[in-house]
Protein backbone atom coordinates (compact mmCIF):
# COMPACT_ATOMS: atom_id res chain seq x y z
CA UNK A 1 0.00 0.00 0.00
CA UNK A 2 1.21 3.14 -0.79
CA UNK A 3 -0.67 5.47 0.90
CA UNK A 4 0.52 6.01 4.51
CA UNK A 5 -1.98 8.07 7.09
CA UNK A 6 1.23 8.41 9.43
CA UNK A 7 3.22 11.31 7.54
CA UNK A 8 0.17 13.63 7.84
CA UNK A 9 -0.84 12.77 11.32
CA UNK A 10 1.09 16.01 13.48
CA UNK A 11 2.37 15.73 17.32
CA UNK A 12 1.35 18.41 19.16
CA UNK A 13 2.65 18.50 22.42
CA UNK A 14 1.06 19.44 25.94
CA UNK A 15 -2.36 19.93 24.00
CA UNK A 16 -5.34 20.20 25.58
CA UNK A 17 -3.37 20.26 28.52
CA UNK A 18 0.30 19.46 30.08
CA UNK A 19 1.93 15.87 29.54
CA UNK A 20 -0.63 14.99 26.30
CA UNK A 21 0.51 14.28 23.08
CA UNK A 22 -2.39 15.01 20.84
CA UNK A 23 -2.43 13.74 17.55
CA UNK A 24 -3.39 16.16 15.18
CA UNK A 25 -5.36 15.52 11.60
CA UNK A 26 -5.55 18.40 10.59
CA UNK A 27 -3.07 17.80 8.64
CA UNK A 28 -4.57 14.33 6.46
CA UNK A 29 -7.66 16.59 6.02
CA UNK A 30 -6.04 19.89 4.46
CA UNK A 31 -4.42 17.44 2.02
CA UNK A 32 -6.45 16.46 -0.91
CA UNK A 33 -4.74 13.38 -1.29
CA UNK A 34 -4.40 12.50 2.09
CA UNK A 35 -7.83 12.85 2.65
CA UNK A 36 -9.11 10.79 -0.37
CA UNK A 37 -5.99 7.85 0.56
CA UNK A 38 -7.72 7.60 3.81
CA UNK A 39 -11.28 7.40 2.87
CA UNK A 40 -10.57 4.74 0.47
CA UNK A 41 -8.23 3.26 3.47
CA UNK A 42 -11.06 3.25 5.79
CA UNK A 43 -13.47 1.76 2.63
CA UNK A 44 -11.32 -0.69 2.49
CA UNK A 45 -11.11 -1.91 6.27
CA UNK A 46 -15.48 -2.14 5.63
CA UNK A 47 -14.64 -4.16 3.00
CA UNK A 48 -18.02 -6.97 2.47
CA UNK A 49 -19.61 -5.54 5.55
CA UNK A 50 -23.08 -4.51 4.84
CA UNK A 51 -23.76 -0.99 6.38
CA UNK A 52 -27.16 0.74 6.33
CA UNK A 53 -25.82 3.50 8.70
CA UNK A 54 -22.39 5.26 9.84
CA UNK A 55 -22.55 6.41 13.21
CA UNK A 56 -20.47 9.40 14.17
CA UNK A 57 -19.26 11.17 17.45
CA UNK A 58 -18.78 14.55 17.76
CA UNK A 59 -17.36 16.67 16.12
CA UNK A 60 -14.24 15.02 14.76
CA UNK A 61 -15.91 12.29 13.39
CA UNK A 62 -18.35 13.75 11.93
CA UNK A 63 -15.77 14.17 8.90
CA UNK A 64 -14.66 10.66 7.65
CA UNK A 65 -17.76 9.83 8.73
CA UNK A 66 -19.71 11.28 5.94
CA UNK A 67 -17.38 10.50 3.52
CA UNK A 68 -17.65 6.67 4.78
CA UNK A 69 -21.70 6.93 4.41
CA UNK A 70 -21.62 8.91 0.97
CA UNK A 71 -19.06 6.03 -0.31
CA UNK A 72 -20.92 3.15 1.28
CA UNK A 73 -24.68 3.65 0.46
CA UNK A 74 -25.30 4.14 3.71
CA UNK A 75 -27.05 6.87 5.78
CA UNK A 76 -25.19 9.24 8.51
CA UNK A 77 -26.17 9.95 11.83
CA UNK A 78 -24.43 12.59 14.36
CA UNK A 79 -23.69 11.45 17.57
CA UNK A 80 -23.87 14.59 20.08
CA UNK A 81 -23.16 16.09 23.24
CA UNK A 82 -26.07 16.81 25.21
CA UNK A 83 -28.61 19.47 24.40
CA UNK A 84 -27.31 19.56 20.71
CA UNK A 85 -29.56 17.51 18.63
CA UNK A 86 -32.84 19.25 18.29
CA UNK A 87 -35.67 16.38 17.96
CA UNK A 88 -35.95 13.42 21.07
CA UNK A 89 -32.95 11.38 21.91
CA UNK A 90 -31.70 8.23 23.78
CA UNK A 91 -28.94 9.36 25.75
CA UNK A 92 -25.77 7.31 27.42
CA UNK A 93 -23.74 8.54 30.11
CA UNK A 94 -19.73 7.69 30.47
CA UNK A 95 -16.94 8.44 32.97
CA UNK A 96 -14.24 10.74 32.47
CA UNK A 97 -11.42 10.99 34.47
CA UNK A 98 -13.25 12.78 36.70
CA UNK A 99 -16.66 13.20 36.54
CA UNK A 100 -19.30 11.71 33.97
CA UNK A 101 -20.18 13.32 30.22
CA UNK A 102 -22.86 11.82 27.98
CA UNK A 103 -24.12 11.37 24.54
CA UNK A 104 -27.16 11.68 22.52
CA UNK A 105 -28.80 10.25 19.16
CA UNK A 106 -32.06 10.88 17.66
CA UNK A 107 -34.62 8.45 18.69
CA UNK A 108 -35.77 7.78 15.53
CA UNK A 109 -31.84 7.86 13.90
CA UNK A 110 -31.71 3.94 13.52
CA UNK A 111 -34.35 1.63 12.36
CA UNK A 112 -34.37 -2.30 14.49
CA UNK A 113 -31.89 -4.62 12.35
CA UNK A 114 -29.52 -1.37 10.74
CA UNK A 115 -26.39 -2.56 10.17
CA UNK A 116 -23.91 0.43 11.65
CA UNK A 117 -20.73 1.31 10.89
CA UNK A 118 -19.57 3.74 14.38
CA UNK A 119 -16.74 5.76 13.08
CA UNK A 120 -14.44 8.22 14.87
CA UNK A 121 -11.25 9.68 14.17
CA UNK A 122 -9.29 8.20 17.76
CA UNK A 123 -10.16 5.11 20.14
CA UNK A 124 -8.71 6.33 23.35
CA UNK A 125 -10.18 5.29 26.41
CA UNK A 126 -12.92 3.34 24.84
CA UNK A 127 -15.50 5.35 26.72
CA UNK A 128 -17.75 7.37 24.07
CA UNK A 129 -17.32 4.54 21.61
CA UNK A 130 -18.66 2.71 24.23
CA UNK A 131 -21.71 4.44 24.75
CA UNK A 132 -22.31 4.89 21.62
CA UNK A 133 -22.20 1.11 21.06
CA UNK A 134 -25.04 1.09 24.05
CA UNK A 135 -26.89 3.82 21.99
CA UNK A 136 -26.65 2.12 18.98
CA UNK A 137 -28.18 -0.89 20.28
CA UNK A 138 -30.89 0.59 22.09
CA UNK A 139 -32.38 1.46 19.29
CA UNK A 140 -32.59 -2.18 17.52
CA UNK A 141 -29.22 -1.46 15.38
CA UNK A 142 -26.61 -4.35 15.42
CA UNK A 143 -22.85 -2.91 14.98
CA UNK A 144 -20.73 -4.43 12.47
CA UNK A 145 -17.68 -2.76 12.44
CA UNK A 146 -15.88 -0.10 14.95
CA UNK A 147 -13.52 2.34 12.64
CA UNK A 148 -10.73 4.46 13.78
CA UNK A 149 -8.20 6.94 12.17
CA UNK A 150 -6.19 5.63 14.98
CA UNK A 151 -5.76 3.44 18.29
CA UNK A 152 -4.06 4.65 21.13
CA UNK A 153 -3.17 1.63 22.79
CA UNK A 154 -1.72 2.47 25.69
CA UNK A 155 -5.27 3.51 27.09
CA UNK A 156 -6.63 0.49 26.41
CA UNK A 157 -9.84 1.21 24.57
CA UNK A 158 -9.94 -2.59 23.08
CA UNK A 159 -10.99 -3.82 26.29
CA UNK A 160 -14.33 -1.89 26.77
CA UNK A 161 -15.32 -3.42 22.95
CA UNK A 162 -14.02 -7.29 22.93
CA UNK A 163 -17.49 -8.41 21.36
CA UNK A 164 -17.12 -5.76 18.68
CA UNK A 165 -15.26 -5.91 15.44
CA UNK A 166 -12.73 -2.84 16.07
CA UNK A 167 -10.82 -1.12 13.40
CA UNK A 168 -8.11 1.39 12.97
CA UNK A 169 -5.94 2.37 10.15
CA UNK A 170 -3.05 3.11 12.84
CA UNK A 171 -2.25 2.37 16.10
CA UNK A 172 -0.18 4.40 18.54
CA UNK B 1 -34.65 18.67 -11.14
CA UNK B 2 -36.37 15.81 -9.28
CA UNK B 3 -34.33 16.07 -5.90
CA UNK B 4 -35.88 18.61 -3.32
CA UNK B 5 -34.01 18.76 -0.47
CA UNK B 6 -36.48 20.44 1.28
CA UNK B 7 -38.69 17.53 1.87
CA UNK B 8 -36.33 16.17 4.47
CA UNK B 9 -35.39 18.89 6.77
CA UNK B 10 -37.54 18.84 9.69
CA UNK B 11 -39.08 21.67 11.44
CA UNK B 12 -38.46 21.77 15.42
CA UNK B 13 -40.03 23.93 17.06
CA UNK B 14 -38.91 25.93 20.61
CA UNK B 15 -35.19 24.64 19.73
CA UNK B 16 -32.84 25.55 21.35
CA UNK B 17 -35.32 27.75 23.25
CA UNK B 18 -38.91 28.90 22.97
CA UNK B 19 -40.06 30.71 20.03
CA UNK B 20 -37.55 29.27 17.90
CA UNK B 21 -38.09 27.32 14.73
CA UNK B 22 -35.13 25.33 14.18
CA UNK B 23 -34.75 23.64 10.57
CA UNK B 24 -33.12 19.30 11.76
CA UNK B 25 -31.00 18.14 8.40
CA UNK B 26 -30.52 14.85 10.41
CA UNK B 27 -33.34 13.11 7.85
CA UNK B 28 -30.91 14.50 5.52
CA UNK B 29 -28.25 12.87 6.23
CA UNK B 30 -29.86 9.72 7.37
CA UNK B 31 -31.14 9.02 3.90
CA UNK B 32 -28.62 7.87 1.60
CA UNK B 33 -30.76 9.57 -1.29
CA UNK B 34 -30.87 12.44 0.12
CA UNK B 35 -27.74 12.43 1.40
CA UNK B 36 -25.79 12.14 -2.15
CA UNK B 37 -28.59 14.20 -3.46
CA UNK B 38 -27.29 17.32 -1.37
CA UNK B 39 -23.83 16.71 -2.11
CA UNK B 40 -24.73 16.72 -6.45
CA UNK B 41 -26.92 20.05 -5.70
CA UNK B 42 -23.89 21.44 -3.32
CA UNK B 43 -21.36 20.71 -6.41
CA UNK B 44 -23.75 21.84 -9.39
CA UNK B 45 -23.77 25.44 -7.43
CA UNK B 46 -19.86 25.49 -7.46
CA UNK B 47 -19.89 24.06 -10.87
CA UNK B 48 -16.90 25.91 -12.98
CA UNK B 49 -15.38 27.13 -9.81
CA UNK B 50 -11.39 26.25 -9.08
CA UNK B 51 -11.04 25.41 -5.44
CA UNK B 52 -8.26 24.63 -3.45
CA UNK B 53 -9.49 24.75 -0.34
CA UNK B 54 -13.21 23.67 1.34
CA UNK B 55 -14.08 25.64 4.63
CA UNK B 56 -16.56 25.01 7.27
CA UNK B 57 -17.40 25.88 10.50
CA UNK B 58 -18.07 23.66 13.63
CA UNK B 59 -20.15 21.47 13.80
CA UNK B 60 -22.32 20.81 10.96
CA UNK B 61 -20.49 22.45 8.51
CA UNK B 62 -18.14 19.73 8.60
CA UNK B 63 -20.53 16.77 7.44
CA UNK B 64 -20.91 18.39 3.87
CA UNK B 65 -18.14 19.97 4.06
CA UNK B 66 -15.93 17.30 3.95
CA UNK B 67 -18.06 16.12 1.10
CA UNK B 68 -17.50 18.56 -0.85
CA UNK B 69 -14.24 19.18 -0.48
CA UNK B 70 -13.62 15.11 -1.33
CA UNK B 71 -15.67 15.44 -4.48
CA UNK B 72 -14.16 19.02 -5.82
CA UNK B 73 -10.50 17.56 -5.09
CA UNK B 74 -9.67 19.95 -2.89
CA UNK B 75 -8.82 20.21 1.00
CA UNK B 76 -10.87 20.40 3.73
CA UNK B 77 -10.02 22.78 6.87
CA UNK B 78 -12.31 22.92 10.05
CA UNK B 79 -12.67 26.54 11.74
CA UNK B 80 -13.46 25.89 15.21
CA UNK B 81 -14.60 27.38 18.37
CA UNK B 82 -11.70 28.77 20.42
CA UNK B 83 -9.49 26.37 22.31
CA UNK B 84 -10.31 23.13 20.05
CA UNK B 85 -7.80 23.24 17.15
CA UNK B 86 -4.28 22.32 18.56
CA UNK B 87 -1.87 23.74 16.34
CA UNK B 88 -1.25 27.44 16.52
CA UNK B 89 -4.42 29.67 15.20
CA UNK B 90 -5.94 32.84 13.88
CA UNK B 91 -8.75 34.40 15.93
CA UNK B 92 -11.36 35.89 15.14
CA UNK B 93 -14.31 37.28 17.52
CA UNK B 94 -18.31 38.01 16.04
CA UNK B 95 -21.04 39.47 17.62
CA UNK B 96 -24.29 37.60 19.28
CA UNK B 97 -27.31 38.73 20.36
CA UNK B 98 -25.79 39.39 24.12
CA UNK B 99 -21.97 39.01 24.09
CA UNK B 100 -19.26 37.94 21.88
CA UNK B 101 -18.26 34.76 20.96
CA UNK B 102 -15.18 33.63 18.36
CA UNK B 103 -13.72 31.72 15.93
CA UNK B 104 -9.88 29.83 15.35
CA UNK B 105 -8.45 28.32 12.31
CA UNK B 106 -4.87 27.00 11.99
CA UNK B 107 -2.46 29.55 11.10
CA UNK B 108 -1.01 26.87 8.20
CA UNK B 109 -4.73 25.57 6.46
CA UNK B 110 -4.98 27.98 3.80
CA UNK B 111 -1.43 29.28 1.49
CA UNK B 112 -1.53 32.38 0.29
CA UNK B 113 -3.55 32.47 -3.24
CA UNK B 114 -5.93 29.79 -2.46
CA UNK B 115 -8.83 29.88 -3.89
CA UNK B 116 -11.45 28.87 -1.28
CA UNK B 117 -15.17 27.96 -0.88
CA UNK B 118 -16.71 28.49 2.43
CA UNK B 119 -19.16 25.89 3.51
CA UNK B 120 -21.90 25.93 6.45
CA UNK B 121 -25.64 24.05 7.23
CA UNK B 122 -27.20 27.74 7.72
CA UNK B 123 -26.56 31.11 6.64
CA UNK B 124 -28.48 33.13 9.91
CA UNK B 125 -27.33 36.20 10.81
CA UNK B 126 -23.97 35.47 9.04
CA UNK B 127 -22.16 36.70 11.98
CA UNK B 128 -19.73 32.82 11.73
CA UNK B 129 -19.63 33.56 7.89
CA UNK B 130 -18.83 37.08 7.96
CA UNK B 131 -15.61 36.13 10.69
CA UNK B 132 -14.52 33.03 8.31
CA UNK B 133 -14.33 35.16 5.25
CA UNK B 134 -11.70 37.06 7.42
CA UNK B 135 -10.40 34.36 8.86
CA UNK B 136 -9.34 32.92 5.32
CA UNK B 137 -8.43 36.35 3.62
CA UNK B 138 -5.86 36.92 6.54
CA UNK B 139 -4.29 33.32 6.08
CA UNK B 140 -4.10 34.88 2.01
CA UNK B 141 -7.09 33.07 0.86
CA UNK B 142 -9.76 34.35 -1.79
CA UNK B 143 -13.65 33.24 -1.22
CA UNK B 144 -14.63 32.16 -4.45
CA UNK B 145 -18.01 31.02 -2.78
CA UNK B 146 -19.78 31.16 0.10
CA UNK B 147 -22.52 27.77 0.01
CA UNK B 148 -24.83 26.73 2.22
CA UNK B 149 -28.04 24.50 2.53
CA UNK B 150 -30.16 27.02 3.74
CA UNK B 151 -30.29 30.76 3.93
CA UNK B 152 -32.98 32.32 6.57
CA UNK B 153 -33.49 35.59 4.35
CA UNK B 154 -35.54 36.99 7.55
CA UNK B 155 -32.21 37.13 9.36
CA UNK B 156 -30.71 39.18 6.20
CA UNK B 157 -27.20 37.41 6.94
CA UNK B 158 -26.56 38.36 3.29
CA UNK B 159 -26.12 41.94 3.88
CA UNK B 160 -22.95 40.92 5.54
CA UNK B 161 -21.66 39.21 2.35
CA UNK B 162 -22.59 41.32 -0.08
CA UNK B 163 -19.04 41.14 -1.99
CA UNK B 164 -18.95 37.70 -2.14
CA UNK B 165 -20.79 34.67 -4.24
CA UNK B 166 -23.60 33.26 -1.14
CA UNK B 167 -25.69 30.16 -2.76
CA UNK B 168 -27.74 28.62 -1.00
CA UNK B 169 -30.05 25.29 -2.00
CA UNK B 170 -33.21 26.26 -0.29
CA UNK B 171 -34.28 30.22 1.33
CA UNK B 172 -36.58 30.26 3.79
Amino acid sequence: MSFDITSYIRDIHDFPKDGILFKDITPVLSNPKALTGTVEALLKMAEGLKVDKVVAMESRGFMFGTLLAARLGAGFVPVRKPGKLPFSTLKEEYALEYGTDALEMHTDAIQEGDHVLIHDDVLATGGTAEATVKLVERAGGKVVQLSFLMDLLFLNGRDRLQEYEVKSLVSY
